[in-house]
């Protein structure tokens, strides 16, 4: 039972063994996004503004917030975003850069215990990092990734996410503030990345009893109907023990697969969340075909006496 | 690893650990579709037969296929459904029916290795439909109840599997032969019954290394959306381990859930299958709205030095 604690002014989210999977929007990112990247780069947050509110509003517990535009003054520019999204929601946030001195000026402003993204097992991010993340009180996602670059052999992945763990408690950052992050290889690239992932979660969870994350979408890259992959990833890896990740709750398939998990894994009591979110009558004019499926659907299967 | 063969005159397929799992289509079963009732009494096949196509078209790889109907010659009927569906489609067929009679008719006219739905621990059931089974070389769905009803605890219906097994074996019916089914129950009355199901599952691969199927649209009983509870159930009792089901290969949310999870679990090479099914374009004049978001995801999340 591990429970990580994060939280921005107002509100405290847990990410934990036994607790709703914990959704951290990846929507307010300018990589691939031109149009963002240049708005942000010009002082224009109005897309960061409605990207943070429609992810609330989708179900989002967590947002992550990146500010990396090649050429830009990152530091300057994540701190002000951060300042953005926490004056117009309260959710806590991720605060996401390969830069170390743009984590620093996201977590200066921040208000509340952030979620560092991230510290990988390279010597010199981590001499970087953790002592940002100590000073500041913060969490942290690990990437099992280090200076050899990310292993095939999931095994190796988990002794690099253990080398963090141990790492992080030296720098005084108990291990339930460390979130690892297994890598999510693409599965179109890597036919075995799947189950690579799935043996790693599990191992992370039982054996070093961290909770984990991941940029799920990864593991779709390439291959038609993301959006299908992506909910089966998630479920799966839910089942194995995952307990949270970077994903986009606008995607009704994805957020509807990581709600359907929660159920699955006793984290909906009397499946309360998912009556809420799914019980709203169809739209007039939908399709009528449904009915005789519908009564079909109404008993159970097999009741045997 | 454990293969169950089963086959029609023609073709066979092989439920396994290390395989694809196995869709068994449910819609040829006239409980709770009057119309269907009505028709097959009377002797009209025709909803049969279109069932029976729509359901291999959609990806189903075997056909369950039931008569009940009450006051109906049900032997007599599910012998002739089954010669109908046989000429007209070649995947092997799972002869569902509680009335002993009906399976043996139904045995009589197969032609190949069919999968009798079912046996059940009670001691009856046993000593009636095991020596058919045998009789006529096929293989058997067992589920896990018996005289004392179905026990909330998974570990009482393991042993009740168990007693199947072994009861088989007595019989001449190899372990192999035995498909167990763990007995889905309702998620919206039992917050447990997923846990409970996908532990007994796992047991049952692990322990008793049986195949397994489910009705797996019982999960989702009294829920709305329920083709987004049932594709949850169907991607984690996968990951559990669990090798076929009897579901609606037509709702395409539970079909991409059962798809994807093959990939998931490297059961769908180069997921060949996966890109063959869902790489049509999108049909003309669909939204365009997508194309941002496609060139967002279009790269990895994380590519770490």
């Amino acid at each position: 039972m591990t429970d990580t604690v994060v939280s921005s002014a107002t509100k405290e989210v847990v990410i934990g063994f036994e607790r709703p999977f914990v959704i951290i929007g990846e929507r307010i990112n300018p990589t691939g996004r031109k149009i963002l990247a240049a708005e942000m780069a010009a002082g224009d947050f109005s897309r960061v503004e409605a990207d943070a509110r429609a992810q609330v509003e989708a179900g989002a517990h967590m947002l992550d917030v990146n500010a990396g535009i090649p050429l830009a003054d990152e530091p300057a520019i994540l701190a002000k975003a951060i300042q953005l999204v926490q004056s117009i929601t309260d959710v806590p946030l991720s605060i996401d850069s390969s830069i170390v001195a743009a984590l620093e000026a996201g977590l200066a402003v921040y208000k509340g215990k952030a979620l560092v993204n991230s510290v990988t097992g390279e010597e010199e991010r981590l001499e970087q990092v953790l002592p940002l993340v100590k000073k500041y009180g913060a969490a942290v996602i690990a990437i099992s990734n280090d200076e050899t670059g990310i292993s095939e052999d999931p095994d190796v992945r988990f002794t690099v996410a253990k080398k963090i763990v141990e790492r992080a408690m030296d720098h005084g950052i108990p291990a339930s503030d460390v979130v690892v992050d297994p890598l999510v290889m693409p599965i179109g690239a890597i036919n075995q990345a799947g189950r690579q992932v799935l043996h790693l979660v599990s191992r992370l969870r039982n054996e070093l009893k961290v909770n984990t994350s991941c940029g799920a979408s990864n593991i779709s890259f390439g291959l038609p109907n993301r959006h299908g992959i992506n909910a089966a990833f998630l479920t799966m890896a839910i089942g194995a023990g995952m307990t949270s990740a970077i994903l986009n709750p606008l995607h009704v398939e994805v957020l509807a697969a990581v709600m359907g998990a929660d159920v699955m894994m006793g984290h909906d009591p009397n499946c309360a969340r998912w009556i809420r979110r799914f019980r709203e009558p169809p739209p007039p004019g939908a399709a009528t075909g449904e009915a005789p499926r519908g009564r079909r659907e109404g008993g159970l299967r097999r009741r045997p006496a």
